[in-house]
Formats: C-alpha cells, sequence, structure tokens
C-alpha cells in the first residue's frame, strides 16, 4: 500500500505539502494541489481517516449505542439518525447494548476512543451517575429515552406514563371497567412509568385494578404468551387488556386465539410502540404510537449543537430552542379495541 | 483533554515510554507501565483509537455495507455479524446503501478509508467490476448476497432461483396448475433468479405460465397490493400466487382479504425470506427461509480469516473448508397454502 511518503516523492514536494493538500489547507498553492492529486491517483493513495482524526481530534463518524440492532425499532432509530448525520456529512459506528450495563459501558468507551464527538445513547442499564459522568466527558452526546433530571437538556425522552394513560382510557372509554395490564418484567423506568399510566388512569375514573389484573413477561411474544395464559388461568372477568408493548400484545392474540376468545368481540387489546408487526396482526392493533422517528432526528441535531458550540472558543449558550425534549405518544385507532357490549 | 505529553510529563517518562506502554509493547518495563497507567487514571487520559490504527494500520472496527438497516432482514445480518465480531473483540462500522450505486460506493471509500481491515458487504447496485477492484484491495472484504464469479470464493450467496423452484414446486403439488407470481420490479438479480426459479419448476411439470401470470411491483407490501390487484382486475384462473417476498405477499394478503377472497381456501399464497413479519399475517405465512443468520456468521468468519492470512508473511491459500459459499433455502409451512379442491 503506499504511503504519503511516496505520494511526496512522487509529486516532488514535501510530505507536510501532501498533509496540506490532503487536509484542504488554503496555504496549498494550485500546483501542489494538482502535483499531488496527480501522484495519489496514479499510486492508488488513500488519505487514512485515522490520520486525519488525529489531527483533527474528532472524526466523521457519529457513535450510536442501541439496545439490539436487529429490533426494527432500533432499525427505524438508527435510519433517522443516518440521515440526518448524512446532510452533515458524517457516518455511523454502531454499538448493541442488549440493554445490559457492562455492554452499554463498553460500547460508549468503544466510541469515545473512536474520537466520536457526536454520541446518541440509548442507555436502560447504566446508572444516571455513570452516564451523567460520561457526558461531562463528551460534550456532543445525547441520551434517547432516557431522563436524567440532572441533564435534562441532552435527554430526549417518551411521556411513557401518558401513552399507557392514553391507551387505559380509550378502553375506559369504550366502557370497559375489568381491564388487565400484561406487563413487562424487565427492571428498566419504562416499565414502571408505563405500568403507573394504566393504574392512574384507572384510579382517574374511580376503577379498581387488583394485583391479580397484573401479569408479567419478558417483553416479547413468548413473555405476552405466558402473561396471558396465566391471566386467563385466574378466572376473572377481564374484558380488555393493555399491554407493554406490541410484541406483548401479539403474545396475548395468539393465546386468546388459540382459547378461541375473538379480539375484539370478546377481549379488546391495546399494544404500545407501533412497531412495524402492529398493522400485519389480525385484527390490525390499536396501539400507542412511539414516535421514535422524530426523537431520533431531534436527538441527533441536538447532539450537532452540541459538539458545534463545545468547539466555539467562546461557549455558546443559546441552543436551538426548536428541540422538543419530552414527547408525547398518541393513539393509533386500528381494529382491536370495541366498545363493551 | 488531556494530552500523552501530559501523561508522559506526569509519569515522568517520555512520550515514546507511553506509548509503548499504551500499546502493550514487551519493552515497557514493569515500573514504566505503573507510572503510565497511573498518569492515565489521574488524568482522564484516554488512549486515541485512530493514533493507535496510525501506528497497526488497521482498526478494532468491522465495515459492514446493507441496504438498509431499518428492514429487519438487515437487522438481523448486522446482529449475526456483530456476534462473530464481539468474539474476536471487534466492534462495526455500518452504512446504508439504499441500493443506490452512489450511496454503495460512497460506503465502502469510507469504510477503506477508516482502515477497515475486514468487510462484509451487501452490494445490490455496484458492478463485477467495481466490487472485484474493491476485492482486489482490501483482502479481508467479502460480499454477502451475491456471486461474482471471478471471486467466488470471497462470495456467500442464497440460491434465490432453488427457493422460488420449491415455492412453485409445492403449490404444484398441492395440485395448482395456475400460478401467478408477484415480481419484484427492482433490477437485481435477485429478481431474475427468483422469476427464473417460479418459471423453470412450472415448465418441469409441464405447466405454462403465460405473461399475463405475472404482475410486478415494488418489493414491499404497495407493491404487493397494486400487483396483486392487478392481477385481480385480469380475470385470469389462477388459484395460487408465489411471491417475490414476505412483504409484497402481506400485501396480497390484504388485497385478496379486501375482494373477499379467503386464503388458503380460495387462493394459496407463499412468500420468500421468513422475515420478522410471516409469522404474524393472518393466516400464517408460508415460505421459503433465507437462512440470513447463518451465512452473516460465515462471511463473517471469512472475512477473518482472509484479513488474517493477509497479514501472515507468507501468505496462507488454505482456508478454512467449513465455509459454504452458496446457501439453499428451505421451505416453512404455516397455514397459507392448501389442496386445490
Amino acid at each position: 500500500m503506499a504511503t504519503i511518503k511516496d505520494v511526496a516523492k512522487l509529486a516532488d514536494v514535501s510530505v507536510a505539502t501532501v498533509s496540506r493538500v490532503i487536509n484542504k489547507s488554503p496555504k496549498a498553492s494550485e500546483a501542489a494541489i494538482t502535483a499531488v492529486t496527480q501522484a495519489m491517483q496514479a499510486l492508488g493513495y488513500r488519505p487514512n481517516a485515522n490520520a486525519r482524526a488525529l489531527v483533527s481530534q474528532s472524526t466523521n463518524t457519529i457513535g450510536v449505542l442501541v439496545g439490539d440492532v436487529s429490533d426494527p425499532f432500533f432499525g427505524a432509530m438508527i435510519k433517522s439518525i443516518d440521515n440526518i448525520a448524512r446532510q452533515h456529512g458524517k457516518h455511523l459506528l454502531i454499538g448493541n447494548g442488549y440493554h445490559n450495563a457492562d455492554s452499554e459501558r463498553e460500547v460508549i468507551e468503544l466510541l469515545i476512543n473512536n474520537r466520536c464527538d457526536t454520541l446518541i445513547i440509548h442507555s436502560k442499564s447504566l446508572s444516571n451517575a455513570e452516564l451523567i459522568a460520561f457526558a461531562k466527558e463528551v460534550p456532543g452526546m445525547v441520551l434517547i429515552n432516557r431522563f436524567i433530571a440532572e441533564i435534562a437538556d441532552r435527554c430526549i425522552a417518551l411521556d411513557n406514563h401518558r401513552g399507557s394513560y392514553l391507551a387505559t382510557e380509550l378502553l375506559i372509554k369504550n366502557g370497559h371497567q375489568h381491564i388487565g395490564y400484561i406487563c413487562s418484567n424487565h427492571d428498566i423506568e419504562d416499565t414502571a412509568q408505563r405500568k403507573q399510566g394504566y393504574l392512574d388512569a384507572l384510579h382517574a375514573h374511580n376503577l379498581t385494578a387488583p394485583q391479580s389484573y397484573i401479569e408479567y413477561g419478558s417483553p416479547d411474544e413468548d413473555g405476552g404468551e405466558l402473561a396471558m395464559t396465566n391471566l386467563l388461568a385466574k378466572a376473572i372477568p377481564v374484558t380488555a387488556i393493555a399491554a407493554y408493548n406490541d410484541y406483548m400484545a401479539a403474545g396475548c392474540l395468539s393465546v386468546l386465539e388459540g382459547n378461541g376468545l375473538t379480539v375484539p368481540n370478546q377481549m379488546s387489546l391495546i399494544g404500545f410502540d407501533d412497531g412495524l408487526i402492529a398493522k400485519y396482526l389480525h385484527p390490525k392493533l390499536t396501539t400507542v404510537r412511539y414516535p421514535i422517528q422524530i426523537m431520533a432526528e431531534q436527538a441527533t441535531q441536538l447532539a450537532f449543537q452540541l459538539a458545534t458550540a463545545a468547539k466555539q472558543p467562546t461557549p455558546v449558550e443559546a441552543l436551538d430552542s426548536t428541540i422538543t425534549h419530552t414527547f408525547v405518544p398518541t393513539l393509533v385507532k386500528r381494529l382491536s379495541v370495541t366498545e363493551l357490549h
């Protein structure tokens, strides 16, 4: 592989001149630009992105930490980040954290060591303290789907509580009084917030929810099947179900179908996320829309603003005021909820 | 941010010594390791991955080009690559090519310029010649889902023809003689191969397929809806449909349902890919399994072998003979195909 020295020799200039041409320095003469460009082409020389990053102390890559890239939720998030990144001529370095503290930490360390000065972090398992420390180290780091009061201006989050509240209220408005909840057993803040939204909506409408109306499982189809099976086994008079997410709702649906209970006529069902599968389910799933695309776009724009501001000789305080830090979910009415007869 | 010079000063050693400690050189003394490590911790100094990459001329990142990371097919592919990568202590740099030649080229250039010596490339739009040139430049580059004869040992591909052949044959074995085909309108090799598999299966069973039995659309749900609508409008006596992929099959399904035709009793339907949505459709979709996970794992292992072999002083010819270069799809029988009554 040709080196910068080979290019300098062929172009008959110094290595420093080649470097100036590569880095588009205004000090490079037209003659030098021509000679160096020709020599680079003749030798098949590629400027080393690592060397350029060393000089500029930053890279053309944005670091992204997600839970699991094979989940379409994160796929949609990454695509939105990529759309904004490309407008800035940047590319993505992506790591999976699998909602595990050690993995999340390892990925963030990797991204920082690779001099990503812009980071979009979806962390569910690291402590607030640890994330605050990372945020302090990297001015262009933004958290998505997490709220930490001390760094609220670095967070883009969803009002999970409101989403479950809306979902439960929709069931109540359809006449349902005995409403079960299919809860995730993952100990993350989303779990607690969504469950509380369900409880608060019931309470606001003077309804009670015995502990027996809530069942738990992993936040996937298997978990939904397990929780729904357990709920049915208790022979409680529920006529409607709110689920932690669409995957768990899909699991509920197959158990209900398997037991001859039709949705929505014998059981209303509402999901959460409006992910890829919601509209493919049968009946098409009524659910709560998690606006991950716009949230990811705004997180990326915010991260760029923060990274740019940090490079100014005098820190710029006023950031773009169009950034929304807490997004509100909305209802997507399809065919899985109906009035209680 | 602390620099390597600050570390050297505090540790009272030379910059070269700090560098030796960071790069785990055997020449570093125990005393130097202790002093430098303590100074790095005291100053919060992070070894620069770019600097280390410059020294070693390679990075700890694997480059991956996919079509679109928000498609669960590519999500599953990336996850498999990541699983193998982590075993080697490597992380992923990912770019979207969107099946567009300019985007694909730009991403590969970026990955090479970032000194990824291991590349997994899913390119559908670059010419064979261009990919061969890239493969020559980067010994650790492997193509997935593409076959180029000149670099066959660098390709991991699927026998698309066989997949469609199997799908069509399943319909024939169920008594169907008038079988329509919902074809993609994307001009990539997969399209031609899958269509030919359908035609060859009919031919092998002495069945004819008039041009009117084939309709085209974009390889997604909308395209499937359009093609199915056009096929129905022609009032041809088809009793079964083979679709280019599961998304198009999903589009067919909603048009059939909307027109009061039940699947499978009035129309049998088979998809291709066995992607995330197949089992959520109603009825659950009979389809052809694209074994992307194991293909991605083998592509990654092959890329590591090739990259490692290229670094040997004497090139190693014999590669792991357990690598399968052409994978064969299998049938996944669910509920959308039935015998012709």
